[in-house]
């Protein structure tokens, strides 16, 4: 792949280095190739492909070399990557074995279960993340609690609390969400496994025996074909969205706070101007803002792509593609930012509460 | 309020009689005479007011008559009813109980405590219909089941299966929104009081007490003040979109197979056009897709508003108050003309997939 | 009508009496009967009709009593109101012209042309509206202009410049949207003329004739059939969009400058708190933040519909009667609240920036 | 750069090899080089700088080997990389010389101006796009317009027509495009200078003077500083969403007519399916609404950030740069895909048109 890509620098700024990994196209690639490989395992299982074949398939995923740009080509014809891969794969994996790969499957399991599988360890790195969010607020409030700031109501002066107060309205969210997330993890991680019309017929009668097989193996939970039903992606989506907005709000806040004017924040590491070497800009303050509203609007494109009509649909599948890694790094990025912002602020005493409670 | 509406006459094809009710301005009012009176009564519990006080304003709240005139221009003035509202029941309590009115309180205490009341009645009503709508579509699949169709993947042919398959496509993210709807009541159910900023200290010591009489008497759950964390709106919201998605797979599908040329659904009561007489269109399967698009739009704009800066944001209360009443009436609507279509459909087998199976 | 309908109340506070009105049920039903009543004029010039059957017709919507319940059930039932208006309207006519009413047209172009009716009407009025805020924000810049400010770049104090210089901020976008507004016009203000599948066919070789003739009587411009193509409604809803984001801007600036501790804008009449007496928010600004939000998701929602399949779209023409109401009422209000907010703001000179410059 | 990207393969289906180069960090640093070119030569016919700094800085930016992890670095700190490239350039300068790089700019000055740059190009390749493709629809009117076709209106069937109507319906709105593309260029392509907070007073009296002949060597127009006037940006985004709308109802109708139930268009070259080898799927046709659903939803998140608060926005500002790339890619990857599908479709006669007009 030598096409060029947009973005490339930007990804410092609001990009993930470790959750983007799994976006990249080899972390793709290796995720279809276990789905590949734990489903020609399970069914060898049911006696549906024999133990060599299926021996010999998991040996192949294991050392396969992609030929990329003819899967860039098969995807671009195909609107999907599976068809040209398990073309390359049957090769790799040499007859008498070529249909045994993918047997009885079609392009969404693999795509999907893929999918699901990146998103697990995701979702792993966000509850690290979250802990490790959450307890640094605990820390912060812990060491500037007592202080005495502001409140403002309808971006006016309102009345005097304090800084505990104030950590409260970001952590309980926090808090809510990290709950969530395992809920939610219970819904989303399983495997996609139908065949080509999602009935599982294909594997005559050994279609739940295999999927729940390829679950286990893939550290998934078990689930009847959800091709056309998009609510476990539209769901994560919300979580996102609603971890972000959380975030966002938590920046906004401390870009208010930050205001020179006010001086309730100080922080560490600012950014600096081109043309004005004064300001220390609240940089990630002001990026936890942009990635809200970012998955926000996204969040509002991804559940058009509920409408999946059919048993599969080519534009609806794709729109999720084109939205669902964005919103996932972005949130990543999210986390990130909060982490390091929380590390560098400070609050001072409000000169305002100050004299008022004087 | 005479003030010229738009689209009274489009709530017909995509509003809801039952469920817009409780966004009327009258139902507002009454729940926000119903938060202001448990208010006094659970602060008399605690000795906050006299318990004249309280009975006095739980009977003014009764029978109270509203200046719908002035609420408006006050709505106009503060960008919100409350104080408006206040000054009027103060009046209508009179002396010596007025100042007891509202004591400790800030308008989004009653304005969120009261939505999330009709919330309540929403959701329950969301239930029934839900119940109803799974009910109609495990009748369906007894009645039809059988019924040979043919699977269309990417919009193409693919191979033939039953409208048991098809249904259970509609019928599980069906059942799992049932759940959903179930756990996140729990969460969103809650009361809010917090004072002009959040902290309850205006109640001097007694305000988990009072939000927790509250909570009890008007059917709710208790929590902390969460004026500025809106992940609660923003969950509902979510599952609202998510609900309308489903629903707009299912109309989506439909509009489908009710193609002349495929037939493979049959609709009793389509509409007419004023052109060609011969046609019967597929109106409430489109009206689905309609709002099912329309409320993942609103989603996103929703999420916006968790942008909540500081203590109480006018700017992003006010977008939810333009956004939300409008998703949860559009999601009614849905479950209403789903409910209306899948009791009119008729599945016919499939011309092709009764040829390809020989 | 008798059903309950959301949000009056709230239109006090964003909503727009006068632009309200042409949303109105009677206001669409007046503009539909106008055009109607053109149609059947136009028709007797190129000879489709009698003179005598155009006559009565016109009289006939002239005087017209709408029997609405059946209005509201046939736009349930037909998913448009026209086949049963013209039910009505054919039996107001009478034998023998009966059958010359809507002779040639589908309900699209009934419909279609009478939208572009009413927001021909609302253009002229934005126009007045954004004349009168462009001559309010030069006034503004003639009293206040001089006063020194302090610029903010990425929410830091950045350097001093003047309330002309932020004034031109607002202004300058302000005037590229009164231009573009008349070239929009231009474009957006069209008769739509098709009949039922968008040929013209059905007007045996007057079709344009009639068009043309239709367009002069209603002070439209003639453009061949447009059913299926949407772009001049998507194009008028960005210019929306576009509009309240400068309003947006506008009113976010006030907002931030209005804050006490920068002080730098007073604001006269601000909104009252039920629970701090000492407080004036600026409502109107943060409205007008709301609104910019609001519109620019309901853009995004819009913009689905643009995507219009086949000769007429059920699905995303309904779509757009449920969002570009609002968008334009949204609109209206901005127009308004930027007006009166324009009209009650005094710049005070930074202490930040009077210190600085010494 | 050696961060992992996402979403390199997908390119392949959903990207724009031409455009999307205009996106990568190579074209974007050059465009920079560019603009600080420029500026110091226009500063030097001013007298602001001298003659020989100016040859100097040019020759340095024809030459300039960017240190990429530093600019990295620099723009995940500042929020903008011009700090640091500034820092990187001056070196690269030399005294005595360098402090007339970037003499009264700001980092906006650079970032915008180079975008517009791009953007001239993106435009002209989107202005042959656009001819082509219009005439290749004339090419196809002229093969296969007299072909039979049935129009459907709610997806239903409504009376025969010919495939010039429909073809019709696509040109159309293509050719107003055509001209908005030229008409919003105008307004589009112009200079971006203001200084630190968009006053030109850096600039000693001389702003006007440099910014005009900036615009002349950039080939660009002349406009006053428009830091936080983002409506330019606004407008050009609503062009690509109606732009990419017109073509996804383009892709959704074909997809429509290629059902093999209707069989009014044939494709050549569809795409392979995993499972199914019979099968050709209408791939194209389906990004079509996969990009315009994308970039729909994407307009609704770019039109918020024209609430660009004071004199510059981090938050908002950024949020253009995750938005506005993917909107330009997205479009020129929809041009590109129409015009290849328009070469592989036949209209063949509708069967029931045939029958219903034998």
């Amino acid at each position: 792949m030598t096409q060029t890509l947009p973005h490339s620098l930007l990804q410092a700024l609001v990009g993930d280095e470790e959750v983007g990994a799994f976006f990249s196209d080899e972390a793709e690639l290796e995720a279809l190739l276990r789905v590949e490989s734990a489903l020609a395992v399970a069914e060898a299982k049911a006696g549906l492909v024999s133990e060599e074949a299926a021996g010999r398939i998991a040996e192949a995923c294991r050392v396969f070399q992609a030929d990329w740009p003819r899967l860039a080509l098969g995807l671009a014809q195909d609107g999907v990557i599976v068809p040209e891969l398990v073309r390359q794969l049957r090769r790799a994996v040499g007859e008498p074995y070529a249909q045994s790969v993918h047997l009885g499957a079609t392009s969404q399991d693999i795509i999907d279960t893929g999918l699901i599988l990146r998103l697990k360890a995701v979702i792993e790195i966000f509850g690290h993340r979250l802990d490790a969010l959450i307890h640094a607020l605990h820390g912060l409030k812990d060491r500037d609690g007592s202080i005495s700031l502001m409140a403002h109501t309808r971006m006016q002066q309102a009345l005097p609390f304090t800084a505990a107060d104030k950590i409260d309205t970001w952590l309980q969210p926090l808090e809510r969400h990290r709950e969530a997330l395992e809920a939610l993890s219970q819904r989303l991680l399983v495997v996609q496994l139908g065949g080509p019309i999602g009935t599982r017929k294909e594997l005559k009668g050994h279609g739940d025996a295999v999927a729940d097989r390829m679950a286990e193996m893939l550290g998934l939970g078990f689930a009847p074909s959800w091709h056309s039903q998009r609510d476990r992606i539209g769901e994560f989506a919300a979580f996102l969205s609603l971890l972000t907005g959380t975030l966002g709000k938590l920046g906004q806040d401390i870009v208010l706070m930050a205001q020179i004017e006010l001086a309730e924040v100080r922080l560490a590491g600012g950014g600096g101007s081109s043309a004005m070497p004064h300001k220390s800009n609240p940089v990630r303050a002001e990026i936890l803002v942009a990635l809200a509203r970012f998955n926000a609007g996204l969040l509002g494109t991804l559940h058009q792509a509920l409408i999946h009509e059919n048993e599969r649909s080519g534009a609806a599948w794709t729109l999720e593609w084109m939205v669902l890694p964005q919103m996932t790094i972005a949130s990543a990025a999210a986390l990130h930012k909060a982490q390091g912002l929380i590390g560098d602020i400070r609050f001072s005493r409000s000169k305002v509460s100050a004299r008022s409670r004087g």
